[in-house]
């Protein structure tokens, strides 16, 4: 079995386990890519949905599957405007992808994945933060947004501690990490900025 | 296959996977208990081996191993004090363990790390850091270190964030995470603080 570079997702699938249901679906948003993190959940019983923006990512991702055996189910599609029901995941999540949008987006995103969980349903989202050594990198689009060069110029939004909180007020409090990690890249020691939370889809 | 709830350590072993090695040894100190990390690391093919101050916790993680099919291979032992060769380890881990020494003690266990690892070796070692809700609770043994009620009364060492870096002479950098988590335990919100490392031996 594989092990995923997207080492926090780790944490929420453990979470997720421990909700101990017998069917569970997931949705993973921004799921494409090379090695889809979908898969992992896969191997672990779920089913598995994922939407992307980027049509080759949703090759790729599904592509990825198929090598493993795998139906991953990804389609292309816009986080700020879902194509699923009200109320049908037990799980979803988006991990590295939410914050490569304007905040304005990000909330919208944020009241999807909200919209298409299921009550009680768990939601891990994780945001770049202001202390990440490209904060203040490339086009000022103001409110920490940039816009940035990776292979195309991509939007970065960098958040304040605290500053994500206001989006989570249909959702109980499960659990909030700041992550700061200093790594080699390209011979140089570099300081990567992070925000993730766990949280529960509140019952009303 | 089960998720272990040592998140951290799903990175070291993404690390250790990407030296491609066909036989691997893992040491693990601090491997006791009810769920020792190092059946993760048996399911993905390595040879274990562990050590724990405590005879219970040594039976506890055996037991844990037996009943998954897997001789962990873990022995009562001192971590300061390690009953191994020279050079004999790829990798070596303390997860959540050392910082339950005086910080005197903690320096030779690195150092006893050190020993074992082959060169270019991994290390994964975490500490408490003086961000943790628990840092100045209980007797004050000076440099902020603290005898804690556990369940019985147990010593936690606590880091400045840069403090532990002069325990890593002979090792080379790759990767330090700075990690701030608020969660839920028993109806309060708790802030914890730990601060992790991957590290390689040098060659010389």
């Amino acid at each position: 079995m594989t092990v995923f570079r997207h080492t926090p997702l780790y944490r929420f699938i453990e979470y997720c386990e421990r909700e101990n249901m017998i069917d569970k679906s997931v949705l993973d948003c921004g799921a494409g890519g090379v090695m889809p993190p979908l898969s992992l959940f896969h191997s672990y019983g779920y089913k598995t949905t994922g939407i992307d923006i980027n049509h080759e990512q949703v090759v790729k991702g599904n592509h990825y599957g198929v090598t493993k055996k795998q139906n991953l189910n990804i389609q292309q599609g816009d986080m700020t405007n879902l194509p699923f029901d009200d109320s049908i995941f037990d799980f979803a999540y988006s991990y590295n992808s939410i914050f490569h949008m304007m905040k304005s987006d990000i909330k919208k995103a944020i009241n999807e994945l909200e919209r298409v969980l299921k009550p009680n349903g768990l939601l891990f989202v994780n945001f770049l933060s202001v202390d990440d050594f490209r904060c203040g990198e490339g086009p000022n689009l103001g409110n920490h947004q940039y816009e940035q060069m990776d292979d195309t110029p991509v939007i970065h939004s960098y958040y304040d501690y605290n500053e994500a909180e206001s989006y989570f007020e249909n959702f109980e409090f499960v659990l909030k990490e700041r992550r700061i990690i200093e790594r080699m890249y390209e011979n140089e020691r570099i300081e990567q900025g992070f925000i993730d939370y766990i949280l529960r889809k509140k019952q009303i």
